[in-house]
């Protein structure tokens, strides 16, 4: 193979009470990316469209960064080029960086003959996450290159597991055009928990876990409670209180906030209702002078998909 | 029904990264508990046998505690005498206040004509908990009523979750004769954890449960860490190094302590293994001038049961 040309989705990582441990992709937006195989053992950045202010430099490029640190491991035999359309918008909080990154551990390895497997390549993409938050997290990569509903129930050693879930989980994401970069959304987090709010939370993130294998869709609503990051990060994102109480009052299971932000997601019980909940998200901002995007998506049961 | 005769079982609780939120009970040992109505309407606790220290003072025994709060409640439409027979020695770590709570309430439900549902159950039960630690908790209790693994994911609203479990997982237990007292034991933890360690112990929690959802042993085994509790109530506990080093060379999937300790208990897949297990721990303990009890057993699927 010398060419291929890739779709990967936006993740919704966190997930309320699951900070650091769960994510999933959604179907839309995604970024496509295009991995072409060069005799020059170089790799670069040929264009980058959507979104300003990407490095064109492969060595603070994430997906570049991803692509040396795979090509190095095996003595480069050879180069690639990278061509990149965004369609998901930095600093969105849908894991616009984690798809950089999961997309071009998926396709370098299908450039190297499917060398790795899933565990390998989520610690490649890890690397790339690493190169710009500065932290190595898998909670956007592991779902956007494995699909499904994940958790990382640890990273030493990394254990991915496939959360069962129910097959009528929908998700409303809403992405206020707010600027938050994940380093800051990480900075003003309290570096110390008290051990009653860190009992709250595992215990919530137990019942998470319980409801989705379970299909308890009670149980999954009374899990989503966040005492982490929701009560500092919803700080940053204008009109928190009211999108989430929009969500809620039209329907949805639990809302909080996607990844560091400013992007919320709200759980749902069916396209219908995901809708709804789109909408009802929606007025929260309909006299707002900010840009936004809204998505309705079933919790994506496939991850980086091959375009051509 | 005029008089009521009970067995209960004594519970693992915390069951390693699982602070506070789940226990589950085994078939033995446990508590014979007989409660007889009276006319006049006072509780009463007519004998204590099998361990020493227990008040016989119904304020401040937690059967009394309990049988009091229930009765209150109803108006005190008569009275109740009741007679234990402590299998579970107190300061074990396996839930001996939580049997006599659990018990109490149970027993006295049925008195009442099975007025209550397990969560108001529950609930009567932490009282008498929180009349000896001074903290209101269901770890001990919930499993002791309900029967199997219960996970308590919240409080407020009180949340238990029957969760699903493998048919062969068994438990081995070794208890040195060592005091510690419950509130001593919750005094020495410290009352913060740094983000970092938190998002490590919900990690593992949810891959307890995700485990034990899917019956993955290799899961089990490898979310079983705790590093909340187990670090500072392990050093009160002589030997427990050996003790957990013996149960996983025996093929245990995880060790750690039964509730505040310093009995210790070890997960394992099946009978035979328990047995092992078992004998590993006690070797431990061959050597050492202290009593020691240890049992195995089943998860029990059944929680406090009516003898006669």
């Amino acid at each position: 193979m010398n060419e291929i040309k890739v779709f990967v989705p936006a993740t919704v990582s966190n997930v309320s009470c699951g900070f650091d441990i769960m994510g999933f992709p959604v179907s839309a937006p995604g970024d496509v990316m295009v991995f072409r195989r060069t005799e020059e053992p170089v790799v670069t950045i040929t264009e980058v469209r959507g979104a300003e202010g990407i490095p064109l430099d492969a060595r603070r490029n994430v997906a570049g960064v991803v692509t040396r640190a795979m090509l190095e491991e095996r003595g480069m035999p050879f180069g690639v080029e990278i061509a990149l359309e965004k369609g998901i918008r930095p600093g969105s909080g849908i894991g616009s960086s984690g798809a950089s990154a999961a997309g071009a551990a998926w396709a370098v390895n299908q450039l190297l003959g499917e060398a790795y497997g899933d565990e390998q390549l989520v610690e490649f993409a890890m690397l790339g996450e690493q190169s710009i938050s500065g932290a190595l997290h898998a909670d956007n990569v592991a779902p956007a290159l494995m699909g499904g509903f994940i958790l990382i129930s640890r990273y030493d050693p990394l254990t991915l597991v496939r959360l069962h879930y129910p097959a009528d989980l929908w998700c409303a994401v809403f992405h206020p055009f707010v600027e938050i970069k994940t380093k800051d959304a990480r900075e003003i987090l309290r570096k110390e928990l008290s051990l009653r709010e860190a009992v709250k939370q595992w215990g919530n993130v137990a019942g998470l876990v319980a409801g989705l294998q379970r299909e308890d869709y009670t149980l999954i609503a009374r899990s989503m409670e966040d005492v982490v990051a929701e009560p500092v990060r919803s700080l940053l994102i204008p009109g928190y209180e009211e999108i989430k109480q929009n969500a809620l009052e039209a329907g949805a299971l639990g809302c909080s906030i996607s990844g560091s932000g400013p992007a919320v997601f709200a759980l749902c019980r069916g396209e219908e209702n995901a809708r709804q909940v789109r909408e009802a998200m929606e007025q929260a901002y309909r006299h707002r002078q900010v840009e936004w995007r809204s998505y309705a998506s079933p919790i994506a049961a496939e991850g980086v998909k091959i375009l051509s």
